[in-house]
């Protein structure tokens, strides 16, 4: 591919090539109010050699865009901390809002070769990432994005000299890495990996070779972007395939036949409480050591006693090592973004605890119901949610899925509660009341959901919440169990 | 003021004391929705010695409150990448929203005497570094938010016995830091320090210091909590001291006075453009190096020519080493914080240049002018911006800001241009036309402005841009010329 990359002739000489450049420039000026009418996100990831010239080409297609609707990531710079992260933590992290570009100086595919040639990443781990990374292009494609993936190309002898021009100079030496060097030293080593990433993940959004020397690659720069923006205006969104099991499952009860007897004495649930805080302290003290991260999603009916379960089970957990995230409607900036994103961006690092106080769960369910998003968007979701979960299961998280169940009379009395009890009346509201109107359309949301994401990697667990003491101590327990569980397997 | 502690006799025995504590629990929880109520957001700061118990009663604080309304802070976690942020960065990104409270296992007591005792901060950085903090606290006072601040005392006697007990067992001993070692060492050392530290930033908010036992902690942590939100919610909001010169001026004129008939010619233009790039490339690579933090701002009337500026200013930055940042009117989130919160948090990292596309200055020019903040608010504001770019200065900051000035005939003739070009007419708005009426009152808030926030540490630069290839120049070469004199006074 690289080897015997010829690029066709543009038929244009020096002075031509300059001029066409200038016009497909104020071409992508002009396309821009268009691009946020159509309140499209592009994603525009530039790869390629060390020296390639990927700054500068970033630095010419930016000069004409207002910086309002433009951001530049830069690998080096926005990848620290990767190795308390999942690898797609960076990128998904970084998405523009719709309407806005992107500009990467170095992405997923500088990453993941860089970790396979030089940071030990074995040959089962750098499949799993070419997989996370074709999942991760699809996501943004059935999402509305479009993304432009190019690769600077120059040869062995060109990236040689222009290293060593570099070099000579005092001010711009530090600029030359050792991994710069090593890939001149490697360089068909290289060249073999980029190739191979190229091949495995060119069916979402093709790659894109240009020549890097500086006219040339300014030319397809412009080129390459406004073709691609104006093909997106025209096509519209595309919006992806229907649910598909393409993970193990683990199977969950309907909702009615769940049994929610189930409960428990104050004593014994005292007795149980004490000793669970204290197993749970101790747990959390391993996994903290071990850096293993965990994900602990609340979901449930409202009033089923979401808040009472998750402040037991942070009452034991260290402050330096957990956040709890509550999750409400989302803001404009987040609206604006992949819906997963503002769950992305708070994912713990490493070691750490984050508690969702309701989740991305929310996209098949009130945003399924109250239609803010199509039917299509949350068909969709199934597959999302399930991928999204995969990549943190990959990363080594432990994750678990609490659904707090409880019946319609059960509901109703801890409504009227409320509503009786004045320290405890702005705990309820109308809407409240209105989604309990809406019970057998949440119901069958529900159970369509825990059938089509609870995998084995992420298995929803019923809480049969009638008596909150019973509730508790299950969450607990579960929680107890299921770190126990990865310890030991890890050991 | 430690030495001699010695709590008053609460005449309460165990028993009685657990009771009242429990009591105190449930008056917290019901003191939520009043402060939510209130929109009064809340600081609990849990200073103390190591193994004091700061994380055991943080976690019994937080018990029973909603996890919507609480967060906690970890100096530990927090504060990594310290070195490349200015010294408040992780306390003010850390501020909770209205109505919420934030819980601080650490904070800006132990970050001080730490750096000052063991990280090498010499006497005057540390003075600096309290004149600092009691600017924030006030700041976080006048702008409404309530900090209870708890010192966790035990003798040395004591700390030994507790850090002896956790190194004990093989899953608490990582918990004892060398560093916790050295305070029990140099319990003293450490002690006075600490005494000092209280002494010298008790005036804003008092310190409470608090016997580390957990019987007496928990009963005295909720008693102080409880005792300070009521006392807030009673009082109501304090609104501070309206402006005062604090700092060294730098003289600007008032724009009626600005000569705004320079000119440049397109040839000189592109001469002095090409060089002054070359030469900001160079500047900006030498600054990466030696990790100066570059602040840019940019204000100006609508159409004065800022996008131009900006994109012109950016093109020789390496995108490794730079953001920009478009400003317009604060989301939910930010809106329910410290104005000053989410420049705080879009802070660069030392060594990289963050360019604002409108700033903090919001606040005395259209908030002032809409009414969005009280006319005590934006009084004050001049103060509390001076001490945030103090602090930036103090930091290190390179500051540059930029008002983009014109007259209002030229202002007319370039939203006629707008108007009338197809490509164009997004940059128009009603908005655009409703500001030009309001020429006479904005000119006034700006020309007070400059008067009040001209420090010399971080001048305003009045830039004629009648002539956009003029104005364009002399930005640049302002942002040139302020670099070399950096990079020079600090060789």
């Amino acid at each position: 591919m690289l080897k015997n990359h010829i690029r066709p002739d543009d038929g244009l000489d020096k002075e031509s090539r300059k001029l066409e450049t200038k016009r497909l420039q104020t071409l992508l000026t002009a396309q821009q109010p268009a691009l946020r009418e159509a309140k499209l996100p592009v994603v525009v990831l530039v790869e390629g050699w060390a020296a390639a010239g990927k700054g500068g080409l970033i630095n010419k297609l930016i000069s004409d865009i207002d910086p309002r609707f433009s951001s530049v990531f830069s690998l080096d710079a926005d990848r620290r901390d990767a190795d308390r992260y999942p690898f797609l933590y960076p990128f998904f992290s970084a998405l523009p809002e719709n309407g806005k570009m992107l500009f990467m100086d170095g992405g997923w595919m500088e990453a993941a070769v860089r970790d396979r040639l030089c940071g030990g990443l074995s040959k089962e781990e750098y499949r799993q990432r070419i997989l996370s990374v074709n999942r991760f292009e699809r996501q943004l494609r059935d999402n509305g994005y479009l993304v432009l993936k190019l690769f600077l190309h120059i040869s062995e002898k060109e990236q040689a000299k222009r290293q060593k021009g570099l070099l000579a100079d005092k001010e711009t030496a530090w600029r030359v890495s050792d991994y710069d060097r090593r890939q001149n030293r490697e360089y068909d080593r290289f060249r073999k990996a980029y190739e191979e990433f190229m091949t495995a993940t060119g069916d979402v959004f093709p790659w894109h070779v240009v020549d890097g020397s500086a006219g040339k690659r300014n030319y397809d720069g412009f080129r390459l972007l406004t073709e691609a923006i104006a093909a997106s205006l025209a096509a519209g969104k595309i919006c992806g395939e229907p649910f598909e099991a393409a993970f193990a499952m683990a199977p969950t009860p309907r909702l009615r036949d769940v049994d929610l007897s189930p409960r428990l004495e104050e004593k014994e649930y005292r007795r149980e409480l004490d000793a669970l805080q204290e197993r749970i302290s101790r747990l959390h003290n391993m996994i903290y050591r071990k850096r293993i991260p965990v994900v602990v999603c609340f979901e449930g009916w409202d009033a089923a006693g979401k808040g009472g379960s998750i402040r037991r089970l942070a009452y034991p957990l260290d402050p330096r090592g957990f956040e709890t995230w509550p999750i409400s409607s989302p803001e404009p900036h987040e609206l604006a973004r992949h819906y997963l994103w503002r769950f992305w961006t708070r994912l713990p690092r490493s070691g750490h605890v984050a508690i969702f106080d309701r989740t991305w769960y929310g996209r098949v369910m009130v945003e399924r119901i109250e239609g803010f998003c199509s039917e299509k968007d949350w068909q969709r979701a199934y597959n999302e949610i399930n991928e999204f979960e995969a990549d943190l299961a990959d990363w080594g998280a432990v994750i678990l899925k609490f659904w707090l169940h409880i019946d319609q009379e059960t509901q109703l009395q801890r409504f009227t509660e409320r509503q009786n009890t004045p320290e405890k009346q702005w705990k309820i509201t109308e809407e409240d009341w209105r989604n309990r109107e809406k019970w057998p359309r949440y119901e069958e949301a529900v159970d369509e959901m825990l059938e089509k994401t609870s995998t084995e990697a992420a298995p929803w667990h019923i809480i049969e919440s009638n008596d909150k003491l019973y509730a508790r101590i299950k969450v607990m327990r579960t929680v107890a169990e299921t770190l126990e569980k990865a310890l030991k397997d890890r050991d």
